[in-house]
């Protein structure tokens, strides 16, 4: 499979660092580039993270064996939309979308079929963004979360599943629904969150005292709020209710705090506290 | 000031660190650790981090300079009770507490006057404790916050900010009220949010997965809500105003956000998030 040609769509940090996980990998099939910005073509040409770049999507595609789809959510649709009439019949189409069920709802109305579009979503980012930060060690023993549904044929999940285990990834496949209510809670919910946060901090009076009296703390907490923000708000709109029952899970949580707090109810607080303490412990190791 | 004798009460993660810091630094003083357990009293001495321990205040604070108390806010004001009738005339108290009002309150109700009393929060953590993680360097290029009341002597004052800037840390003073409503914001606020995610999800039917497909901006994320249980129940019971306020308005932004992906309103959420960025790129450096 170090063979396979694989063209990239989008070359920011998860499309960048894909290519330049392959590169160091030893992979030598071709790589291309689709990129917006002249700029970054020439980065990617530059740094050798691709052979070949272009603006254009039919140039870009042109027989190559797979096609990685690596831009915010919403943009999606019109890019398969400009792949369907151009691309060739044996090509594999997969992305790198943070929602599985949006990018599977837009493949079959352009596609009308899956057979050979391949859901992937590696679990791995960094707040830094764009080509600058592509790093080809972002997704090694990191998951790469694969949702294939019942016409996709299973030759276009291994040529994807032994692209991604290229870059030191481990690749699994779990259903597309499961994925989009599981990642609201580890990953969507906590990014609402640390805007929330930093937004409601920066617009008090006291702004610049409270962020120059933070400590390592906040600054762990709050990294995620330097995420690419039409990144976000693409996933928000695109995992709408999933994103949404797990705000109002934690909102309740919340509020027991909150509760206990102003009732000065220590027990409850202490509970809390240590349980998740405990829970954290043992997950992260 | 480097000869000036310290006695540290509670030896874990602030008051094991504060006893490394000043031994790498030099500080020939003698350091004496009271403590609680006597597992607690042989580490500090096998790893030279006290020079003397005990687990009685009357014989660890006699004759010593400066007493640093580092142990849960609730457990201040029985503390300084247990001080009052053996601590010598010459002798400077000051602690490491995270909220300062209430540590004011505790000693203006036990010693009536705060002359030799100097409020102080260093503003370094780490979500281990315990004296197995004293770390010489924790306040290297940290600060710590005093927060002296009218009458507290600017000589006593000066004893502490000294041996704090032995540490490595910058010592500013400020305002008792100011220091818990900026500590509220970026330092309570957070550790609640992230106990009540952590629990939320630990809660959810699904949790081993939800935790199995973290990633590591998640890990980053909740780090804080692996910190010390008992300290942070204190925190919230003695800075019980501010927190809440700080809550009640976090609540506002999140649910405007919260609104904004309901409605499917991008700009809002777009802009919300660029503004997060912006804010968090910009004091993060």
């Amino acid at each position: 499979m170090r063979s396979t040609s694989v063209c990239i769509v989008g070359f920011g940090l998860i499309g960048g660092s894909f290519a330049a996980a392959l590169k160091s990998a030893g992979h030598v099939g071709e790589i291309v580039g689709v990129v917006k910005r002249t700029e970054t073509g020439q980065r990617a040409l530059e740094t050798g993270l691709a052979d070949r770049v272009t603006t254009s999507i039919a140039e870009g595609i042109a027989g190559v064996d797979v096609v990685l789809l690596a831009v915010p959510m919403l943009a999606m649709r019109e890019l398969l939309e400009a792949i369907l009439p151009v691309v060739a019949e044996h090509t594999v189409i997969t992305d790198a979308g943070s929602v599985k069920r949006c990018f599977i709802e837009d493949a079959r109305a352009v596609f009308g079929s899956l057979e050979r579009i391949v859901p992937g979503h590696p679990i791995a980012g960094r707040e830094a963004s764009g080509i600058e930060a592509a790093d080809a060690t972002l997704f090694h023993d990191r998951k790469v979360l694969l949702t294939p549904v019942p016409e996709t044929r299973a030759g276009a999940v291994k040529t994807v599943s032994d692209l991604w285990a290229q870059t030191g990834a481990t690749v699994e496949c779990l259903a597309p629904e499961h994925h989009d209510r599981v990642l609201a809670a580890t990953s969507h919910l906590p990014h609402v969150l640390a805007y929330a946060l930093v937004d409601v901090l920066a617009r008090q009076q006291e702004s610049e005292e409270i962020f120059r009296y933070a400590a390592g703390g906040f600054r762990d907490f709050t990294r995620i709020a330097s995420s690419d923000a039409v990144m976000w708000r693409d996933v928000c709109l695109t995992n709408r209710e999933a994103v949404v029952d797990a705000l109002d899970d934690f909102f309740r949580g919340l509020d027991a705090l909150r509760q206990a707090i102003v009732e000065g109810d220590g027990d409850t607080l202490e509970s809390t506290f240590r349980r998740a303490k405990a829970s954290r412990d043992s997950y992260a190791g």
